[in-house]
């Protein structure tokens, strides 16, 4: 096989409780991504989007994974890669991951599935590392592996995809910057033995109740006692989107990766989509513009289209 | 019914990762108690066995559950109870919730079921709240619902009975004191984040284990960074133990409760009773005395034998 196209999916890490171990793959928004095998060592990349994002291999998150394959691997050949992406960085919706994710899934099907889904999530954390200065798994592991995934330990990878529960999510995008170094500074290095029992309570009553469909198990799981409390001053109305979704049926939910994206998880389609316009109507009044989106779960990952 | 006799399990309280939300039961060792309904409101305990345990109703762990039950029921019964203890007290293996779930448990059965299994528990609760100055539920559950149990939260009670896997368990009790408030003053009550998410990443890898029968995924995840390391130190020979029992085959244990027990889980029953002889000898070393069990896990909880 010389060319490929993928479909990637959105991801949501830091799964409420969930902080650093827990993501989640969604099916809108997602990218597409062309990949072509070279003859010649060159790795090309172009954008069809309006993102800006570079396109120079070693500054490009797609790129970057491609070049460490190919040292890692002794490849002699290259790569032409067209990347359509609709995942907005800076989103907290795991577009960086998207691209990374994508580059090496789709490379290791041309050169002939030569390496294991752990592999790929290895060089796939290249991407990241680019992108955000840390080797994380969160995103790019719910974007490979689909579904809801545990991050045990990213060195060594240790992934163990879980259920899927059958459940709709609601998110919103508002167009405000939060920059992930910014929301790794604000938290608190030490925190308290009371509050981490209640998160570990949490996370146990959470795992248990997605492997379990217990969807109201899910449901009194979905809190986070530690980061949100910290994280969410940097989301404006965060809290009357919480509240307001919670009235409105929303089982739960809190901030998608470092945010500023805000996810809700419903039972019902039709109760995300009554969550999504009253999302888009809170941001309306204060005039910030923001983008909404309504999804399943992304069940298998990155799937080939062509 | 006026008479009744039960079968009751000890438990594994602090189940490693799990401290404060996971427990499990066990087949050996068991208390036996027989309940009699009486006409008269008198509350009489009576105990076969020579541990030298209080009989006034009022200062006895089973005798204060019948009183809270009397009280807030509005009984115009009482009971005649009989012990026959065998589950060590001070062991770390639920002997004072045993004896506060099986009075809790077998007077609701003679009373015509009359309670649910949470307000079992809640009247339970009050028994351990004499013992250890603390009303929880980490024995309790475990006791009365049988299996490994998620203690989400006890106010309001939230118990989640887990999927019970094929294990066995090596225990030994050594014949020191550890008392359960100084097991809680030792622990700092600040922890760093960084090793709060480690911790529940192993929950969380624990938890999806025991739900998908995963027996590599429980022993990857039985690790506590956390409590371990601070109680360990009020356990002589802890680590060697420990050590020994993962050359043995352990998928992995630590402290039982607050100590000074430590148990050990593994696969098959030959390498439960290689451990448990193991530890025998270690103590025998330092001429401590100490009582080795080899278990299953008890997948019903308490049962009624006549």
């Amino acid at each position: 096989m010389k060319n490929i196209k993928i479909k990637v999916p959105a991801t949501v890490a830091n799964l409420v409780c969930g902080f650093d171990i827990l993501g989640m793959a969604i099916n809108n928004p997602y990218d597409e991504m062309e990949l072509r095998l070279l003859e010649t060592p060159d790795i090309i990349i172009k954008h069809t989007d309006h993102f800006g994002l570079p396109e120079e291999a070693s500054k490009n998150v797609a790129g970057v994974v491609l070049l460490k394959m190919q040292e890692h691997l002794n490849l002699k050949n290259g790569f032409e890669v067209i990347i359509h992406k609709n995942i907005k960085p800076g989103s907290g919706l795991g577009s960086s991951a998207a691209s990374a994710a994508g580059a090496a899934y789709a490379a290791n099907i041309l050169l002939g599935n030569i390496l294991s889904k752990e592999e790929v999530v290895h060089f796939a954390m290249f991407g990241e590392e680019l992108a955000s200065g840390v080797r994380h798994a969160d995103n790019i592991a719910p974007c490979i592996y689909g579904g809801i995934t545990l991050v045990k330990s990213s060195d060594p990878i240790d992934i163990i995809p879980l259920n899927t529960p059958d459940l709709f999510i609601a998110a919103v995008h508002p167009q405000v910057e939060v920059k992930t170094s910014d929301a790794r500074q604000i938290l608190k290095k030490d925190i308290r033995l009371k509050d981490a029992i209640t998160q570990w309570g949490n996370i146990a009553g959470l795992i248990a109740g997605i492997e379990k469909n217990d969807l109201s198990l899910i449901g009194r799981s979905l809190n986070d006692v530690i980061i949100e409390p910290v994280r969410s001053i940097l989301i404006p109305k965060f809290h009357e989107i919480k509240t307001k979704s919670l009235e409105l049926g929303a089982l739960g939910g809190g901030i998608s990766g470092s945010g500023p994206s805000i996810f809700m998880i419903t039972e019902r389609k039709e109760t995300a989509e009554h969550i999504a316009r009253m999302m888009s109507s809170v941001y309306d009044e204060i005039n910030v513009a923001s983008f909404v989106y309504v999804s399943d779960i992304n069940p298998s990952g990155i799937t080939v289209i062509e």
